[in-house]
């Protein structure tokens, strides 16, 4: 747990329908490798952000992401992923892509816990503790 | 109805994200085109595929594309797509893909219809009447 | 032009492929709703942002979205998008989307231009001078 | 190169923008699936289907899918995949998506070796002999 709480790792391959026609990763799919990066680091804490039937979901209310170097077809890389803020309904993760020792490009996701239930709008409640247990905020930025 | 019976175009634009390294549509995209252009005819008929609530939905049996000539990004296009084979449970759509005259790709696509109550599997049913009297098959091949 | 410079407004439907097991659309797909207005706007300026054989090209730095009510299968919506600053090698906009009234979410995306040669890396030069006269940057935020 | 030419096995993990608003993997992405498997066989056999700088290039030219059961996010499959079909100038897999023992689908996938030169179109060319000894087509179905 305290493994993840500091920081985890997830190895990713680019596939070829992640690439345009400048040859280059297009830039949406940075946000797909840090949210992939996000469900492996639940796995990895025994936890699933989307078990079947949950009556409680994480959508994101803010997601960025700053470009530095391109990636290209089979290229392999890493997403460090951390959590950098909680609250009593949300948390901030911060992401760093990182390939061959350079930095890809560094971004952030914030999720807010809601309720979802049949014919009721989403409404923001508590983290459960089996989750907030699960996360601690790391200090610093990631890498 | 009729009009929809005998068939239905629908026109769109190729996104960048559609496009990737080798500077044409990926070849996955085609199969999003047909079914925008089935939705848009269950739309132009009155219907949703997918209402809010719905109790019932047409999850994909069959699905296969032939490619022809490739697509580009901002090239213009229509789908013509018709119902050209229904049965109590199934319907199968035949899609051309046309730009400037000249045929893209054909496809065809074949839904069946469930029904969806939480906990439980899906289960092929009936096809409701209303959606069995907005779409007649149509005879031969679109285009 | 100067209705270009001052804003542009792009009209969407939700498609299904767009939406996610919770039944809302996937947030990845904001950033490929801004990015299709940007495309619209260049092509309303009578420009194109990736022409046949382009030796110049427009990765994106940084992009951003703030997420406040979720859309869904079939909504329809605006994105309403200006320029909000330029520098002699960048262009930043602002976006906002809009559905019935409400703001759905509001976003950034911050473009680079650059040489693209086979085989040379990426490199940062001056925007084209058609591409400057064609977008001002507006003052203020979206909507 | 023997394993190669008589089938390989990709695993995967479902990632959550490939579910839909029923809940389940939407049909483009048995496509994807399929794909990614078939890439990875060429890298087993020491080939990429895309290099940098390629001068050929293997547009689809027939794709196909028969959907037997859902997969639904987190799921775990594999995709067993084999060389059914060669002529000079094109390749035919046909591939099983297999889940617990049970198959979720059975699809086909048939490329065409083209020449890329920028300015001018697509031409079909012979496979080249690397690529030809590589895959080595095997008889009867996938599985």
């Amino acid at each position: 747990m305290s493994a993840v709480g500091s920081g985890f790792v997830y190895h990713r391959r680019v596939q070829f329908p992640e690439t345009d026609a400048t040859g280059i990763v297009h830039f949406t799919n940075y946000f797909k490798y840090m949210e992939e990066a996000e469900h492996a680091m639940w796995r990895a804490a025994g936890l699933s952000i989307s078990p079947p039937g949950a009556a409680i979901g994480w959508p994101r209310i803010g997601a960025s992401f700053d470009y530095r170097k391109p990636l290209r077809f089979e290229d392999e890389f890493d997403v460090h992923i951390r959590v950098t803020g909680k609250t009593k309904k949300t948390i901030r993760y911060e992401a760093e892509l990182r390939k061959d020792g350079e930095t890809i490009g560094t971004g952030s996701l914030t999720i807010i816990c809601v309720s979802r239930r049949p014919d009721e709008p989403m409404r923001a409640i508590d983290i459960p503790a089996d989750v907030d247990a699960a996360f601690q905020a790391a200090s610093g930025s990631p890498g």
